[in-house]
C-alpha cells in the first residue's frame, strides 16, 4: 500500500511513525490471536514501536482519533488480554528489546518490555544470575508484568509483583511515570507500580522494567513422589512448608495424566497422584538433607519416592512426565484445540478443589489433565476438544465456569496467573464485590476516553467507544464482532 | 462532661457512638503525639472504635460535618502519620483487637487492626507459627499495614506489602471493600490492596487484616563480624546474597556506635564497623554450614568473627550491642530527644551512602549512631539533641535533609520503612516526579472531601478543609497551628 493512499488515523500514524506502521494483512493477521482465546480479531494497523517515543506518538494519535490501542508483547496470553479491538491498533513492543547491563551488586537489570524471558536468562547466565518468574511460555517481560504472570518457581521466588523493582509507564494523556526504584523497599507514597502490574494494558503502556535478579543456585536436585490419593499429595506439600523447606518448584499432576504421559512417552511411572519437587542447596550434603526431609514429609502422607535426580540431564528426564503433559495431550488428541483453566485457592481448600474438579469432569463426561503449582494452591485443567465440537466445548465451558465459581466461593481467585483478559471478567463481581466499582473508577480516572485496551479486565465491551474504521481495513472482522462473552469457536 | 452539653459534630458522634466517644482532655492528649514527631496536636474527640460499624459511623459523622479523621493504632509512628488534625477526630482502633483462629494449612490468620505485633506472636507461638514483620516498636498491625512497615527480618520475609494477604477497608463514602484473599497469588483485577498498604489512612480505614504466617524455624544461630571498613561490611553482605544465603536478619552498626554501647554496657566489642547475622536451619549441621559460609564471605572482605551463639540466651547477649544502641544513646545523653533518619538505597549505592552520612555528620559537628538493615540497603541515623537546643536541631535538619536528598539522587527512596507522614512529603516530587500528581488524583478520587487524614503523604496542609471547631475544644492547639513544614521543637 502506498503511503499517499493512507488516510484517517492510519494516515496520522504513518505520518508520525513512518515505516514502523504496518497495514499489511499478514502483519495484522499475526496480531489477531493469542495462544488461548478462540477469537480472531484483526487490528486495523500494527505499530512496531522501537522506543518510548514511538509509544507516545501512537498514544497521541490514538487519543486524538479515539482509536483503541492494545499492547502486544509476544502474543502468549491465554485469556485474550493481547487481542486488539477489531480494526483498531495493535501496539507491538517486541522491538523494544534492549537489555541493560546487569547490576551484580544491586541484583537488578533494566529491560525493554519486548525482551523475552528465555533470551534474558541466556544473557544473565554468564553473570551467575537469573530472573526466576517462569510462566512456561517464552513470554515478553512487559506482557508478564502486565498480567502479573507467575509459574512453577513462584512458590520460592514470587511472581512478577514481587520481582519488578521499577516500571516506566506511558499514560493515556501522554505523561510518562517512573514507578518504584532499585531500592529493595520503600514506604514512600502510594504503590502505583503495583497498580500497573496486572492491569493488562488498560491503565497505561509499560515502556521499561527494572527487574530483581537472583543468584543461580550452586546445586539442585529433584525428586518424584507418588501418592495413594490427592489429599496425601496436598497435605505433604503443606507439611513441607511447615518444616521450613521451600523448594524451587513443587508441582502436582493427577493419576490419569501420568497414565497419558506413560502412554505417549512409553514410560512406566506409577499411575498415581504425583508430586515433583526441585530443591536448591549449597552442596551435596545440603541437598541430601533436603531430599531426606522431602521423603519423610511424603511418607507421613502415603507418598513414595519413584525417582530422584541430581544432574541436569537426569533432572530433565525425571521431570519429563510433568513437562510432557501438553505434548501427550496433543499427541493423544491430534487436531484438538486446548483451553486451560486456571484457579488459585487457599491451601486449606486445595484438596477439596481438586476433588471438585475431578467430579466436574466426570459429571460432564470429560477427561483433562489436572496439573498444579501446588505450593501456591494454583490448579490448571487442560481442556481439549475438536474445534468444531460445539457440544464438548459447551460442557468444557460448564466445567471451567463451575471451577472458577468454586474457587471464588472458597475464598480463592478466578485466575491465579493467566490474568482476566476477556474471559474472566464475569467472575470479578463475585470475587471483588464493591472493589470492582473502585477498579472501574481507577480505569476512568487514568483513561477517561477508554481507548487503552478497552473492554478488558474491568471493562464492559458493550461500552466500547465508536471509532472510525478506515477504508483500508479490508481484512478481518470489525468491532461489530466484539462478542467476548459468547466466543466463537476456532 | 455531660452528654447534653455536647453539640455539633462531637454531639453527632456521641449520638451515634455513645460512650465510645471521649472528649476528656486526658484521652485527647494521649492521642496528640506520636513517637517521632516533635508536635503536639490535640484532637477534638477520640473515638474508641470496637467494630467496623463504629468505624463506619465515625466516617459518616466526619463526612457530614467535614471533620478530618486520623486513624490511631498504637501511636508508634515516627513521621507524623498518626497525628490528628488539631481539634479533629482521632479514630482509635486499639479496641478492634480480635485475633482469629490461625489456619495451620493455609498459613494465615485474620486480625483486627488494633492487634499488636508482640501479642499476635504470643498467640501464634503454640501453633509453631509467627508473623515475621518486625519494625522494632510494638506497633499495631493496622498501623504497620498503613505505613508499609518492615524491619530487621525483611531481608528474609519481606515487609507488610508481602505479608498482608487480604484487607478490609472502609472508604470515605461508607463503602467497605474486601481486597485480596487467602489464596497465595492472583492475577485478577487491579491491585487495590497494595494501594491501601502504605497509604497511611489517607485513602480509607483498615478494619481487618488477613496475614501470611510462617513456621517458626527449627533452629537458629547468630554471628557477629567486625570489619576493617564500612565498604567491607557492605560488600560482604552482598557476597552473602550472591552465595544464595538469606539470613533471618542482617544488621549493621558503625564503629562509633559500637564504642558507645561498649561504654554504656561495659562491653569490649571491637570498635569497628560490625555486622550481625542470624541464620535459620533445619539442624545443627545446616547451621554449621551456613555459619561457615558467613565467615568465609566476611573474611573475603576483611571481616573477622568476634562472637557466635546458638542458644536463645547466648544469641540475645550477642545481639546486645545492636539492640542496645537506643538505650546507650539515651544513657549517654539524658534528657535528649531523638529523631531517626530513614533512607533506603540500591545496594550498589549503599557503601557510598554510608560515607555520605558520616561526612554529613562530621561537617555539621554531630555524632549519631548509624545502623542499618543492610541486606535491604536501609539506613537509620539516630539523631539526638536537647529539646531546647535550636542550633543543633537546625544542623540535624540539614543532615537528614541532605541524606534524604542523596538517597533519592542515587535512585533510592526518602523513606525506607517509616512512611511519609508529615515530614517526608517534601521529597515526594523529586522521588516520584509526575507520579506524585497521579497519587494526588487517586487521593481526590477516593476522598473528594479530603477528610481522611488530610495533609499527610501526598496532601498539602495549606489545602486543609475548614471544619467547625467545637466550643468543647478547650485544650490543645487549633488547626491554625498546622505548620508541619516548620515544626516546633518539643
Amino acid at each position: 500500500m502506498e503511503d499517499d493512499q493512507v488516510t484517517g488515523w492510519q494516515g496520522a500514524l504513518r505520518t508520525g511513525l513512518g515505516e514502523r506502521v504496518s497495514l499489511v494483512p499478514g502483519d495484522r493477521s499475526a496480531h489477531a490471536r493469542d495462544e488461548g482465546t478462540p477469537l480472531t480479531w484483526v487490528p486495523g494497523a500494527v505499530v512496531y514501536a522501537r522506543s518510548e517515543g514511538d509509544v507516545l506518538e501512537t498514544l497521541a494519535v490514538a487519543r486524538d482519533w479515539r482509536v483503541p490501542v492494545t499492547p502486544w508483547g509476544a502474543g502468549t496470553s491465554l485469556e485474550g488480554a493481547a487481542l486488539p479491538v477489531p480494526g483498531a491498533i495493535s501496539l507491538d513492543l517486541s522491538g523494544m528489546d534492549a537489555v541493560g547491563e546487569p547490576d551484580p551488586v544491586g541484583f537488578t537489570v533494566t529491560v525493554g518490555p519486548g525482551v523475552r524471558r528465555l533470551a534474558l536468562n541466556r544473557r544473565l547466565r554468564p553473570h551467575g544470575l537469573f530472573f526466576p518468574v517462569d510462566p512456561g511460555a517464552d513470554a515478553s517481560l512487559g506482557g508478564m508484568a502486565a498480567t502479573n504472570a507467575s509459574g512453577t518457581t513462584t512458590v520460592r521466588y514470587g511472581g512478577m509483583r514481587e520481582n519488578v523493582a521499577a516500571l516506566r509507564v506511558a499514560l493515556a494523556d501522554g505523561r510518562v511515570l517512573t514507578l518504584g526504584s532499585a531500592a529493595r523497599k520503600s514506604s514512600s507514597g502510594y504503590a502505583l507500580k503495583q497498580l500497573f502490574i496486572g492491569s493488562e494494558g488498560t491503565l497505561g503502556v509499560i515502556t521499561s522494567l527494572t527487574l530483581r535478579l537472583h543468584p543461580l543456585p550452586p546445586a539442585t536436585a529433584s525428586v518424584q513422589l507418588a501418592f495413594g490419593d490427592v489429599e496425601g499429595a496436598v497435605t505433604a506439600s503443606v507439611t513441607l512448608r511447615g518444616l521450613g523447606l521451600t523448594p524451587e518448584r513443587l508441582e502436582f499432576v493427577d493419576a490419569a495424566t501420568v497414565a497419558a504421559v506413560n502412554c505417549h512417552r512409553a514410560r512406566h511411572d506409577p499411575e498415581a497422584p504425583t508430586l515433583w519437587a526441585e530443591v536448591a542447596g549449597r552442596d551435596r550434603a545440603d541437598l541430601d538433607a533436603q531430599l531426606a526431609l522431602l521423603r519423610e514429609a511424603a511418607s507421613l502422607h502415603g507418598g513414595t519416592p519413584v525417582g530422584e535426580a541430581r544432574t541436569p540431564e537426569a533432572q530433565s528426564e525425571l521431570w519429563a512426565a510433568r513437562h510432557g503433559v501438553y505434548d501427550a495431550l496433543r499427541a493423544a488428541w491430534p487436531g484438538h484445540a486446548t483451553r486451560i483453566g486456571d484457579v488459585c485457592v487457599p491451601l486449606s481448600a486445595l484438596a477439596g478443589t481438586v476433588a471438585v474438579a475431578q467430579e466436574l469432569l466426570e459429571e460432564h463426561g470429560l477427561t483433562a489433565p489436572l496439573v498444579g503449582h501446588i505450593g501456591d494452591g494454583n490448579l490448571h485443567l487442560l481442556m481439549h476438544a475438536h474445534p468444531d465440537d460445539v457440544d464438548t466445548w459447551t460442557r468444557i465451558d460448564h466445567v471451567l465456569h463451575a471451577l472458577a465459581a468454586h474457587a471464588v466461593a472458597v475464598g480463592g481467585t478466578c485466575t491465579g496467573e493467566h490474568g482476566v483478559g476477556l474471559r474472566k471478567r464475569t467472575y470479578l463481581r463475585s470475587e471483588h464485590g464493591d472493589a470492582l466499582d473502585v477498579m472501574r473508577e481507577v480505569k476512568a480516572m487514568l483513561d477517561p476516553l477508554n481507548f487503552l485496551n478497552p473492554g478488558k479486565v474491568v471493562g464492559d465491551p458493550a461500552l466500547l467507544p465508536a471509532f472510525p474504521v478506515s477504508d483500508h481495513d479490508a481484512v478481518g472482522d470489525t468491532a461489530a464482532d466484539w462478542r467476548p462473552d459468547v466466543p466463537a469457536r476456532p
